[in-house]
């Protein structure tokens, strides 16, 4: 532990599914790495009162709060912490902003590309004066998705040619799976496709150094109309996200429900999905590259299947989320006889963020990436500097994230991605 | 061995690579499974006299002749096999079908939609007066295929929702790779799309039991210029197809040349490549389904990677060619706690194909697959039935794959899959 | 979060890299689990003043001493938690004991027989007197390790024929790695034999519920002299067990150096190996199972390669810990032709332990075996069970640890496990 | 093809299992290498003449005769070939070096040490006279194997510290299987011990260089009664191996019955099994690794799992026989952030015996072992040097076996094993 006594007072906006992630990591980061600042699990802040005061207990949190407003105009918090719907990210976040916070905001940046421009720009101004933002794709810090980029930035794979990437889930194979509010528009802003295709937009434009330029796309809504979600009257009770705090709660960890469906025998009422199933697209890499991406949540068998293959001229690299501590490197630069796909397991100490965990081997799991972003946010914060992805970085995937539902609302056709600048310079 | 007297005695166009396999093929089938009818490998036909004595002599074929038109009207053949360039399937196999012959052509099916459709109408005709055609889309009879087919039909998938398909390959990632015929449009028709691409739509549509109506696509060319062929002047020289009969002589089996520039020093001549070094695609399917599509030439480290993933209501599989003897089978209707991808080993007695083989475990190669196609060829010719793929089956095809083109030369624009019969009842 | 006021105050002795898992784990346990009763960190105990000072620091404990006899007799401890190597288990443990305290001792219970004998006798002793015990072998409550115990015990393998058991690692394959505590058979009891082979003896019989009856052994020191650990006055200066929290410190978190030697080039002293580096046996398990078991620290490239594989006369089970996450689970009762190795995804709301982490596909780690053990001893404390496994079962595995030893030492003759319950009831 | 006009001509004994992947390879070795002589399938010899001249008119050999002794006393045979069961090898090897002919003989060379001696001093007075003779460990000639003796020979494992082998089958898991030849003692030798420990047993010397020193073994007959086989009155029906051509024909190609048992319902007259299902041993090699060593045919779902994993002091390979075109190496001399076990896919023409078929990627089966087997065997003939491995070479072997038998019969006592020179040099 370092003998630093400055902290970081955090103020946290919502304790589902990504707010007890997030408390995990700000509960562990200071305890295995050494900072030079420490996390202070101040305030959380929930719509429901009785609710949130559980979460508190439970997540360790030292108080707790319904009123977001007044969370982000306190002086004793030092960051804000955004784990609620995406629909509710720009409001906080410019709020935050201006109260001079610092930011941390869960993936998707916003629901909009307007939402999205708008905290870019706070962002930017908050930026010179010393005020830090920072968007939650916290896949980046995956150790093995790291030194993906290690590699690539190293020149190893040479030029890149292709990328493909996927991620796939099936929670929602089941039609009498209920319409929670991930399956609304209004707020997740879309399906599969903001949610888990996002991540593997930012993941591979991360690694790969290039953004993508235009896109060509077809979304698909398999099942149309669901039940609703029992004991919901409207999706008002959930809006605090209140999934129970086990992720593995009712509806897997996705939505928020009580229950499946009313257990006296009448047909529940049902509501119509308005976001996309899954989202396929082709698209071209600022730097030459060709991609294929798909998100889903209708392959059968694949439960977070986050799968990224990059080809270049010189190697290849392949990740895949349900085995996070690998990495598949093929470097053909060795002799052809002893050329392979070496499965490096990314448990040394030589590997990112590793040498602060366990002895090689001893794998880490999904939630060490959170604590990982953490230790990152930290420093960055405690030392000036700009964390990354930035809001910028963020706002750059909506705008792909853009151009995927444009293509698919236009047949298909070719589209290409609005540069980030314009509005950001504006 | 079955006590039949009656034999088919084929004539076989073509004697590099797919040359070699079929040859292996037609020597082995009458060894392994009982049939109604003996092949008999009466004569070879390629366009240099003393490569093709060579290659008979080899290969294990009667006689040999360059002049296949010759071949076709001999009233000693009764089976027609085409394995040249896809230039000249459309001719032989006119021809072949004109004089009754039965006829095996390699895919892709033609290099046009122009020729696919006028052999397709050949073989409708032809099929009246009894003489069978199919076109070799061989991997459909690899069991681990075959027994997805299976699956799909017995409704163990469920609802087809997601097709996801790559053939990847690597071998003219380097730059220095030559010109070789399969790298011009006039010879070969297309580049990765034709030749890999059209494996995986067919055994997709196959497997499903649908088939593409529409689709996006993207093609590129990394690399638009290569040194010549040391040693051809012109491609004449390679017309036959003269790639030693090892596959993995010069060039990888993968084109034909004699060695890969001149050895003097002086900077080789160059030529412009004219076809695709990859084809990536999103496509709808007619039963509903979504998917991706990717052949690629470009793809570091992947050899023959062929594989296919398909998620359905009920249950996905996954197959892959690099392991040609598995096949993973998930099957949702399990209890929930045991659910999970099942790497069946299909090499039991059970599989298709394979009681006449080895015990258990004890895996096929690459080349069974022409042995089976040859089981299925010669039953259906013997006992009068249409083989499949039949040469309607192989249009439908080339009409995906020139939809496929289509839509890469308009900017990505959705594109329909033209109906194959408007033009065969035509 | 339960709403208890019920604490289980806890005074942990260690704070190496057991000390941290164990750490990691009491902070995190009832943030995810609902238990009767909440652990609080209470007071940590290690040699060196400062460092132990540092530790609780930095592990989040409230308190630290160096005094253990302290700390065992102090009235506001209600655990003792034992992370020390294992020649002070018993010493500390009996105390404990006497005490009237709970004891969690870590694997193996202790470097002797008869030290395990006497702690065995005191914990039946005690259970009597309500006080409750339990032996660190964390990998049962691995999920993937309870699904295979519970699979084998619904009868789902048949009758058990084969276990094959193998605990790999490569951490001292380079000669100059230096004579740490764990190569130092006063300290450590024993090699590879002790440290990991202990934890497959005791996975597989608990997995199996079959104990194993005799074995045929073979050890060996490939490499019998070390370089002493430089900054090490003798091993005293290490007795607490001080490594780095980081569990990747010097020599990987398995020993306790401050570096690898003098710099100044003068060739470091050394000293004897004085423990088994690998260590392979043959067993009969007493159901009638044969078995093969390896332990080696010189399996280059395997890091913390635990794999077991179990065949019965219905199904197999697989499990690797580098992959933990994941079972391999063969039904031989599934029709022939979709037989095969199910990789289950252990991470589902029905696995064990798991509906309370996050959802399917977000994998675990390593730590989390810690957390399922807190989480029963926790309960098993609260409610008045006898937690599992108790040191009577270690003891059995000591027992056999013993047997290996023997065997080994009189040229691989058959050796008998001797019985466990001879002493226990004397 | 080369243009030699040297035949070898060869006389097949045995046409079960082994009989037709003989053939297969003898029909097919000359079509895919240029070698010095060509093989010509001349006679092939069985107890049962209606059963003979079926294999011969199936297998493709010219002539077929159910007199073993007269086959090796014809003028016109060159080469013998051995297929029977373990019992008549050596009378048949014995007449066939002393009347002159090349011998290729199946493993195990002999049921017992004594015929294997003999057949070892017959062998090496013939080789005197320029007779060759060659035990058939096809395994040897799996690419991937021969890779692992390169990377072995050439260094890249560095000193071999472990061997770990196991060699899994399930055929006989069921308890009705019935009493095949296999089974009995007087017949096999052993069970799965010679059959399919004698290969692992024969690779991993082989590939290490090392020989095994001493044992100390168990065996197990987990099923020590079944059904006789229907059909047979007494084993002698099955002498020459009659089991069909298809390996997967009645009990999976592994023994020789007509049948399950009377369908009459009554209870089938049984018998005792006389072999081993299981052998398990720890074992010392003369280089001083230290290995494990394991045959079944009761490991549930494991078909033909002939698995091998050595460790040296910089490398190790891993390799699977189901899996036989790939092999794992890791390479420890590599960037320790980039290490990782490499799965290379053994289809590239640098490999060994991989430039004459397919291109890269296209992978080969289980019976090119055989072409590859008989490849070496002509070219060692017609260019007059030692094929290996020799008579000496498998007497090695068989002198492990044998160790292992004494060790498993004396309560696993250390057992060494004799030196094969002894009675050679007498």
């Amino acid at each position: 532990m370092s003998t630093t006594d400055r902290q970081l007072r955090v103020g946290m906006v919502g304790y589902a599914f990504m707010g007890a992630a997030h408390s995990q990591a700000w509960r562990t980061v200071n305890r295995v790495y050494d900072l030079p600042a420490r996390a202070r699990m101040a305030l959380i802040c929930g719509r429901d009162a009785g609710r949130v005061a559980d979460a508190a207990d439970r997540l360790g949190w030292e108080a707790h709060t319904t009123d977001w407003r007044g969370l982000v105009a306190r002086d004793d918090i030092d960051v804000v912490d955004i784990c609620t719907p995406g629909d509710s990210h720009a409001e906080i976040a410019l709020a935050a902003l201006a109260a001079g916070k610092h930011v941390l905001c869960e993936k998707p940046l916003a629901n909009t590309v307007a939402e999205a421009r708008a905290m870019a720009a706070a962002a930017a101004t908050a930026q010179a004066a010393g005020v830090r933002s920072m968007c939650g794709f916290n896949y980046r810090r995956v150790p093995a998705v790291t030194l993906m980029r290690q590699l690539v930035a190293d020149g190893r794979l040479g030029v890149i040619r292709h990328v493909r990437a996927t991620y796939l889930q099936d929670w929602i194979v089941d039609p009498q799976f209920p319409l929670v509010w991930r399956l609304q528009r209004e707020r997740a802003g879309s399906g599969a496709l903001g949610d888990i295709g996002a991540h593997i937009i930012d993941l591979t434009q991360f690694v790969t150094g290039q953004q993508i330029s235009g896109v060509s796309a077809l979304t698909e809504t398999f099942v149309r109309e669901r039940p609703l979600p029992a004991g919901s009257s409207g999706l008002a009770a959930t809006v605090d996200g209140a999934v129970p705090m086990d992720g593995h709660g009712s509806v897997d960890g996705h939505g928020s429900v009580d229950g499946h469906g009313p257990a006296d025998g009448r047909r529940p009422a049902t509501g119509l999905v308005t976001v996309d199933d899954a989202a396929v697209f082709v698209a071209r890499l600022d730097g030459g590259a060709v991609a294929t991406y798909e998100a889903s949540r209708f392959a059968t068998g694949r439960k977070n299947a986050l799968r990224v293959e990059i080809n270049g001229s010189l190697g290849s690299v392949v990740f895949d989320l349900e085995r996070l501590n690998e990495l598949e490197f093929y470097d053909a630069t060795r002799p052809a006889a002893e050329q392979g796909f070496s499965r490096i397991l990314v448990t040394e100490a030589e590997h990112p963020y590793m040498s602060a965990w366990w002895p090689p081997g001893h794998i880490i799991g999904y939630e060490h990436s959170f604590t990982h972003q953490m230790r990152d946010f930290i420093e960055a914060v405690a030392t000036g500097a700009d964390p990354t992805p930035s809001f910028a970085d963020a706002l750059q995937v909506q705008l792909v994230l853009d151009a995927v539902t444009r293509s698919a609302d236009r047949g298909s056709s070719w589209t290409e991605v609005e540069p980030a600048l314009a509005t950001v310079a504006a």
